[in-house]
């Protein structure tokens, strides 16, 4: 998971924030500054245990900072990661669309 | 967060399974055993932290276990508690609605 807050396709339509392992509300600030620099649609990814953590995000921007943002759909699915040693595991990951 | 893999309205048409800190399979095995007991709906419930292991229990149940079973929606929620301190704090929750 990057440690970095992320966020992918600026100043386009839609913007992709990863949710990594930082405090909740490092990812609600960068949602929350995508939306505010005029991107219509704004999709949260998170993997593993970060998962929660993007949900809280979800929650936060639309309860406490943009009323008007709806969410637009939530979709799972399951990534295959290679390991170190070479071995494949199976990791959760989520997606969620967000739009004004 | 329960320490038991609760079931609620067993022998309904609609169950709800309660994901809380044991390991994903045990959740699973539950949500497995109420479709073949002929149960058609099933919902998985969690909040905080547990919410990354619905998704993972979701995941194996759909790509492992029953693949003719459907995600029938993803919500998620806000929900307050109250500490044992009294105070008041937020807590995010998912709900995902599985169906045959």
């Amino acid at each position: 998971m990057d440690e970095n807050t992320q966020i992918a396709g600026t100043q386009e339509k839609e913007s992709i924030v990863y949710i990594g392992k930082k405090p909740a509300m490092n990812y609600v600030l960068a949602v929350v500054t995508q939306f505010n620099s005029g991107v219509p649609t704004v999709t949260i990814k998170a993997r593993g245990n970060a998962i929660s953590r993007a949900v809280d995000v979800k929650e936060i921007v639309i309860n406490k900072f943009l009323p008007n943002v709806k969410e637009r759909g939530i979709t799972t699915s399951s990534e295959e990661l290679t390991n170190e040693d070479g071995t494949r595991s199976k990791v959760s990951a989520i997606q969620i669309v967000l739009s004004k």
